[in-house]
């Protein structure tokens, strides 16, 4: 149904181009403020930051948004622009209004986003400086890629081409994780570009369903950001059939591989992780209570620590899910490790310790099954190990 | 009210007796089984894991304290017997009836609790060989306390003498916390005597008030064992007259003392914690979400991280306030840290950095204080600091 672009990211869509400089606002010599926009208005659909303490970006995006349509979207790393109050509304204006300025669009079309340091007002002048000097072009999709970055460790970009019945279109994705050397740098963001012809409410659909099961299913430690958003633009270039509720299916699988990879790249690269820990819950009552557990036991601290050091103590993992409010049976209960069988209707299955052991240390992925014998609930969530780098990334930074 | 009984311990209260051996079920030569009993029959009360994957010794204590009725707690550590099915079950018996024979009390009067690793079946031989060679007496409290240590660096142990219009009485309690060296040792145990002369149905309600207010609100790291319990006999041979629900101020605030003491010694001596933290949460909507907000910010590893190096990164207490699902207004809402304003009213509230970070550093107890400005509600939670001993002790055991 689709195959992934070589190199692809987020300009591989008909139509779109980006661009990036440095500004000057993170203080070393990066990639820092960045344009993507589209040569038409597109529908556009957002997800936004369950946090009740929401950053500027993230309220002027919202209004923005929503009458569904945008043609741009403005970023900057090294400052969130949050618990800024006023001066940060008006600042993320700004930036909104000089962005539009430069691309000759009304502000009410661009989006706005700002990852990096809570509480410090954004550096306008800075800003102001330099949107004139971004390039947007065809080729910058890398860059924009990169300026979004904070401390991530590997850029995160994936384009995959979809051949539905219906024709042929594209859709792009690029994300920042929680990579943050620098304390209070704690943001996920992500903007997704398609050139299919998409219904406006299928398109808000399609983006929920995909970030439920993508985005919404990982944890690097149970922190939410007030400036967490996930945008997706759909300019219609693509000369496919209009995908709607009736022949969503093709849009849709692709969407959840372009966000499933993203997230999954996210978990992979959290701060001072070494491994990607991959929890699948089956059997479960109904499938809220599979994502619950599968969420609790991928951010279980002791879980988490167990797996950095090679552990099979996968008494941790049935604690964990014993916590997490799923309904359990410890008689009905199976649980895997690297497919192998830990534990069958809830009693100890024997397995050869030090071969676990050796094989958890020869993978950087991990994979964690537990079969609750009790529904069809099922889900997958995805986490990484704690290592002793995420405390000295997260504390020891001013000492 | 009531006063601290100097060196006091589990066996301060009148008619309360203690002792423990090495049984072996620990490898090193430490005391790992113990007997507490009262000379005559208790009202008893008792607070159980909420975990569905519940230790065999949880579900036979829940079984015989349901009718309000014990007489002894045998309690071991070094095996939690959880996760061990059906036999998990007959060894709690077991050890119920041997330690019932060993005092002469029938079985159905015998609460049991094991603490240490899951998925290990209990060594009978080794209890059936040593419960008859333990001689509870007046002096073996601070025995008992050791012997239901797993890595606790301190013993955690309080008896306060309550002088109250209706007589004089004796609370004493003992628990152990989350040392967690050995991989799976994860629980929280506690055991509280008092020879007060109390209503059962008082009994009961006081002890879930103090629970709630103290040991429901500590976190070290968000895991939940299947072996916690809190278990509280009142053995009636103080002269008071009857604590009940019209006279029971007294008998409540000494009871909640007791326990925020030990929740507190808990929270401090969390693996590889070296500081406390304190979380007040004023004037939230109402007291559910006071207590929600307070220990969603106690227990974020991102606070957590930032304590740990005498980071005054307010931005993080912040977030971790906007997602715990307490409502916020960003624009009433008041930051204290250490006493000190961070944010007023939604502004950040200039302080000197440098002092702070130095206040940080003096101190073994860091107080973080929120005013939401909303209603009416408080509560306070405690935590400790996130260090990289902590994923250095949950990790590198089998490594």
């Amino acid at each position: 149904m689709f195959d992934l672009i070589p190199s692809g990211n987020i300009t591989s869509a008909s139509g779109f181009l980006a661009g990036a400089v440095h500004a000057g606002i993170k203080s070393k010599d990066e990639l820092d403020l960045a344009i993507l926009c589209s040569e038409v208005t597109c529908k556009a659909a957002g997800v936004f930051t369950t946090n009740q303490i929401k950053s500027a970006p993230v309220i002027l995006s919202q209004r923005h948004i929503s009458k569904g349509r945008a043609q741009a979207i403005a970023v900057n790393s090294g400052c969130a622009n949050a618990c800024t109050g006023e001066q940060g509304l008006i600042d993320a204006l700004a930036m909104a209004n000089l962005t539009a300025a430069k691309l000759g669009i009304s502000p009410e079309k661009v989006l706005v986003a700002s990852t990096g340091v809570i509480g410090v007002p954004l550096p306008m002048d800075k800003i102001r400086a330099a949107i004139p000097k971004i390039k947007p072009t065809k080729k910058g999709g890398h860059d924009f890629c990169r300026a979004i970055m904070t401390t991530d460790t590997r850029p995160k970009e994936i384009a995959v081409r979809v051949d539905s019945k219906g024709g042929k279109f594209t859709i792009a994705g690029v994300a920042k994780g929680a990579g943050m050397i620098h304390p209070s740098m704690a943001t996920m963001l992500c903007c997704i570009t398609t050139d299919a012809v998409v219904s406006a409410d299928f398109l808000r659909a399609a983006l929920h369903t995909a970030v439920d099961g993508s985005f919404n299913m990982i944890s690097i430690d149970g922190d939410t950001s007030p400036s967490d958003c996930v945008l997706l633009l759909a300019n219609g270039l693509a000369s496919n059939e209009l995908v709607d509720f009736d022949n969503g299916d093709a849009f849709q699988q692709a969407l959840n591989a372009v966000c499933t990879h993203l997230a999954k790249s996210m978990a992979r690269d959290g701060e001072g992780a070494t491994k990607l820990i991959e929890v699948t819950v089956e059997r479960a009552e109904d499938e809220v209570w599979a994502r619950q557990a599968a969420r609790t036991i991928a951010s279980s601290p002791l879980v988490k620590a167990a797996i950095h050091g090679n552990d099979p103590n996968w008494g941790r993992i049935v604690a964990a899910l014993g916590r997490s409010g799923a309904r359990v049976r410890e008689d009905r209960l199976d649980v895997y490790l690297n497919e192998v069988c830990v534990m069958k209707q809830g009693s100890l299955s024997p397995f050869n310790k030090a071969d676990m052991i050796s094989a958890l240390g020869n993978r950087d992925n991990v994979l964690i099954k537990l079969c609750l014998n009790l529904g069809d609930g099922k889900a997958t969530a995805w986490g990484c190990d704690l290592s002793e780098e995420y405390v000295t990334i997260n504390s020891a930074y001013t000492t």
